[in-house]
């Protein structure tokens, strides 16, 4: 595998802040390497209930977390805030790939990168099921900038 | 003790706005009765860094929390807003009593009251010691309005 | 309100034990004042759920939590263990009082003493309904020893 | 990259038991993918700590999370128990390769399996450092069963 780098700002399509909380920082003072994955599961969720293509309570189909991964380039610390940039790089017949970026407000070189693979299943059974078309629409609005 | 009853935004000094993260729901679909004192702790420590009052690793002086209360008045869930009424209801010799209202950020009254009770202490002994005239100072903005 | 004061096991009727996780410690380097509460979730739910008194899916009633409070004595810190004392205080129509003592594993005083105030409820609805017989009888064994 | 697939409890080479917690589910009722995390630093800072090859507060060395990865193959649920299997997989000169295997209590194969890359670092610098030799020796102790 090859060695993971830092990215920047120009990579990612759209982004949502965070603001940092007491309880991020651990016994080291800086954010604890775990938050990062709170912070993706926010604003991956809160991006897609804005846009109505998830309902947590009677949807039909729900996003599976089946892989996650981070990798960490600079410490980050309460009270900072942080932007949380968003790219889908890959969307397969029943899976999403999401690219997280996180920034410091003021930094144009990501903190950390994460990796979040979705499977669309059905809500009930959680067998998996076509990405529905009105997600892939909206998350064409993500694909990475050229 | 008297029944405790929501309060309005108007017995607040100053307020903090919280955005609710996907973790703060539980697996009744809303936010769990622990997560308040999360926002407490934030909202407190974030006012206080703010103006610089606090030094979480080299400041003399930092409060203790020797007392936590919480009343529930309706339910919250994420990806709601919420804003954070902060009053300092008492300040005594070595101690500080907050009021924190929990409120929707469309509605005006409190769907949660915290109380928290700091004990200043020396950073190192952590022995009690007077408040610091700094922070009466600054605390007396918190004083609940009239 | 009088002074709170630490508590012995002997206050309690029944104990479970909590092995605390790093996430406990906050930047202090000792167990945060909220993580006491989610010890509490813990304890009193896994109480109830080992006597099948609570079924978070189907269950036709449910405890809503309508007041927590806890007063702290003595740090904690990870790695610790602590056992969690547990006493119903009072059974009322519709709500329940719990008492929480947390101990460390070695020690005969409770480092922080908590409160709890269970409202029952239907599930589907949220209104208040009587607490159900079955409960009742088993809440009974968690009288405070005499 | 190949496809993540379940180990065998025969695939490591110590067990840390982890009681789950009441926030360890979330809205769709089963442990929340970040939860792993959490459990992971829990048990590797336990097992550090049991050994006395970490000092939080005035050790000359720590590790700094610079990679973690995790694939999740079956879900799980409060109130269970779980065993969270160790392996070292590659120490090198300045970083160390944690293997985590997450088990339910009673199964034989991982509901998930964790990734973990510490950098050995100067607890006051935060530069780089060889993995202390007591470390080294301690470690050979979760190498893979062959």
């Amino acid at each position: 595998m090859q060695r993971p780098v830092p990215l920047a700002r120009s990579g990612f399509a759209q982004f949502e802040r965070i603001a940092t909380r007491w309880a991020d920082n651990d016994v080291y003072g800086h954010v604890n390497n775990v938050v990062h994955y709170q912070w993706f599961d926010t604003v991956v969720n809160r991006w897609m209930l804005a846009r109505e293509l998830l309902d947590l309570r009677h949807g039909p189909v729900i996003g599976l977390v089946v892989e996650t991964r981070c990798n960490y380039f600079a410490a980050l610390a309460f009270p900072q805030l942080i932007d949380i940039g968003l790219a889908v790089t890959r969307i397969g017949s029943t899976s999403i790939v999401w690219q997280l970026g996180v920034f410091a407000a003021d930094a144009d070189s990501t903190a950390a990168v994460g990796h979040f693979v979705h499977v669309t299943v059905d809500a009930a059974t959680h067998r998996p099921v076509p990405v529905p078309d009105r997600w892939r629409e909206a998350l064409a609005a993500l694909a990475p900038p050229a």
